[in-house]
């Protein structure tokens, strides 16, 4: 009953209620022109050298080229027998082509060799061809086969070999940059190290690339409400999950180094707390003490006396109070942008409201300090399994459970057929548990104040 | 022309002659099979309790549930004022109710208070609700909003407030347990932590959880012709990438403490290379020393000696000769299932065979250490922009460019459409330039030869 009058009541009112967002009135910015303000503030961090290891997943901010052509050399694909075509063109089962075998070549055998017409060399896979061979016999074709399948003791012997089948100028043969040639480009600057990035980059030669480093995230979660997990509470407490929240968030989103800390609700206390770790900062993220309502909104009222961060309604549920702005540091070089001068966001204290803040605004930041401008969650659209509602004027994000439809034909047959999503109870933006089940949120636009339940939806597919 | 050249080959031959995979005689076992016998093998991890930052991206290998109801007590959803709803029931703009304030209440007061009736008491967002009170009316409702327009100096007699909207019993109120009730499971075991799920543990109190830690993955690679990236190259030697990219693929997994080491071709060599990290190792990868060529496979000769580790044609392309089993080591603790029986993967050396087996085989190993059979890549469908060829009976897996279509329909209109993909050229297994450029692979199924144009693939949407 309780359940669902809550459940009842979050839906019917999109989380109004169960919100930290006064203030109706007063202009209220798009999300989409939030963003355009913080994409327009925030300057790519300066490239580095790292080495492969340290460069997985960071932006690369050079083109990679191949330095010599890969492979550096004509080379074998199989374990076999260099051979010149012409001399086993004849060769067949009934009367296989017998030819001395004069040497053999191992892989990383650097020596230079030359076969001589009429001659076979054995040679294994990777190994470079001898000058005068075109083509290379498998072992499969030749004798040697049976040798093989009958252990070492067969294979003493074998200073000829019969050939049974021809082998065609160029079998079994990969020629010199046919992988790639000098100087052409592996790898283009924007790109993010993949493995198989990773993977040419070695295979090019190269054991350190250029990138753009990893954001170092500093979260400060503001509350005197808050106590630390594995903590008794006393009644009036609860405890404090947007720091370990929001770091998580900033790693999954390819940020590192992210440092973690809660202060209580003074003025004075917030502001010295976060200058302090401004140095090792590249972008800065505060929870809690933004609301519109007044003297306890201790971080508005610190980072406002600097004047340099803005505080803005967004037409969004949750998140609508939302502050962004930069905030001198101590020049650290590797802070953003000016030196020193580093992004700051001041998201809401609820959980579910810092959590889709960081979703829409943080993490399209963290890909603006590398570069990127692709790091908005895929959209996916789906058909409602129940109805939904919102305030009008806002677009509200709904937590979600998506089930992925066909997503495109089985081969040959059939249409793709979108998901379904299944709005969750527990709607409030405190309402954290809701937020553990949901892999979804879905999309309510500004102009709808209620979509009916077999209503197709865009959602936000989380990570 | 000769880019041409090569590329017709390539496909001609789906990358046979280009693979160190040869013996195309004997019996093969399906990709689904040989997986099989990977999970039949593979035993999870034990568990252990890590802190929540490092327990971000692990499995959860216990049920999380709330030790208390959540929130722990009723309290505001709002700044405003605690009332009895009775009190202010006819209140409005023309005839606002006045009601004395006898106190506030911030966030975190941890005091204990009731309300008159006929009173109210100022109280703050996420403020402990005072006994008495079953409302709380925002303050934008009254004419301390007036006040806190006009600056703190206006706020200062405030000892009594004008409600101009009546608030109903429960408005703004968020009552204990709404979240979750004490008992109530928060997350279930099984689960990868993301950051919605670090939220929900530490809302609940938790500062630690039960997980399947990270596996540990050791990575060799074998090859005399392997020259370290960043070294010059004599003739002969190519540089060494299946290391890097074996670590990048196991870390985008979710492994940790990838090492990685390159030794000789040398059956002496081998084994006390891997031998001496098996204490450290819940996997082990090796490259290179498995085609079927006899006496240089140094890998096979090694570790067949152990009798545990069984080498197996796999029905596909590239990556058709497999080793799997699983190997005694020091009997760490760490290792997996029995102690110190670590399991072993040999993959074969060529990057592009070594890149496809680890998707195939190694990745859902991971799971498998984790507790999951959920790591195998996600499956898309798209239409060829071009044909592709692929020797009979084996499966092929060739890089591809995937460009999605329109998954689903936009709100309202229209079906979806599948998105297309484009095979790419060099599909040799030592072209991993090709790979660089891909972010799918093509699946062109055993009893298919060739596929034309226009035609529906699956493809395995790379990570």
């Amino acid at each position: 009953m309780s359940e669902h009058r809550h459940g009842g009541r979050d839906l019917a009112h999109g989380g109004h209620g169960h919100d930290d967002e006064h203030g109706h009135g007063g202009f209220m910015m798009s999300v989409e022109a939030y963003l355009d303000v913080i994409r327009d503030a925030i300057r790519p961090l300066a490239p580095s050298e790292l080495e492969l290891a340290d460069a997985e997943g960071c932006v690369l901010a050079e083109d990679v080229t191949a330095a010599v052509s890969l492979p550096p050399f004509d080379n074998s694909g199989m374990d076999g027998y260099a051979v010149l075509a012409s001399d086993v063109s004849s060769a067949s089962a009934s009367s296989p082509v017998t030819l001395p075998v004069t040497g053999e070549i191992a892989a990383g055998d650097v020596g230079t060799y030359r076969l001589v017409p009429g001659t076979a060399m054995r040679i294994m896979t990777g190994a470079r061809l001898p000058a005068g061979a075109d083509a290379v016999v498998p072992v499969e074709w030749t004798d040697a086969d049976d040798a093989r399948e009958s252990g070492p003791a067969a294979r003493e012997g074998g200073s000829r070999v019969s050939v049974r089948r021809p082998a065609s100028a160029g079998n079994a043969v990969r020629y010199v940059g046919e992988d790639a040639r000098a100087g052409d480009v592996l790898l283009t600057a924007g790109v993010r190290m993949r493995p198989m990035h990773i993977a040419v980059a070695a295979s090019a030669g190269r054991r350190a690339v250029r990138v753009r480093p990893r954001p170092r995230i500093v979260v400060l979660s503001t509350g005197n409400e808050l106590a630390e997990p594995g903590t008794p509470l006393v009644p009036g407490q609860i405890w404090e999950s947007n720091s370990y929240m929001l770091a998580a968030l900033a790693r999954e989103a390819g940020a590192v180094a992210c440092r973690r800390s809660v202060v209580p609700d003074e003025v004075d206390g917030v502001l010295p707390a976060i200058s302090s770790q401004l140095g090792e900062a590249d972008l800065v993220i505060t929870t809690g003490g933004v609301s519109m309502g007044g003297e306890h909104d201790v971080v508005k009222a610190a980072l406002a006396s600097l004047g340099t961060v803005a505080f803005r309604k967004v037409a969004m549920q949750p998140g609508m109070p939302q502050g962004f702005g930069v905030i001198r540091g101590s020049g650290s070089a590797g802070a953003s942008g000016a030196a020193g001068a580093v992004p700051i966001f001041t998201f809401p204290g609820n959980p579910v409201s810092a959590y889709v803040s960081f979703q829409l605004f943080a993490r399209p930041a963290l890909g603006f300090l590398q570069g990127l401008d692709d790091m908005r969650l895929p959209v996916a659209s789906a058909v409602l399994t129940a109805p939904v509602r919102s305030p009008a004027g806002r677009r509200s994000y709904l937590r979600g459970v998506l089930s992925p439809g066909r997503e495109a034909p089985s081969p040959g047959t059939g249409t793709p057929s979108p998901g379904t999503v299944e709005p969750l109870s527990g709607q409030g933006s405190h309402q954290v548990a809701a937020l553990g089940r949901a892999n979804c949120l879905i999309i309510v636009p500004e102009r709808e104040a209620q979509l009916p339940a077999g209503h197709t939806v865009d959602v936000l597919v989380l990570p």
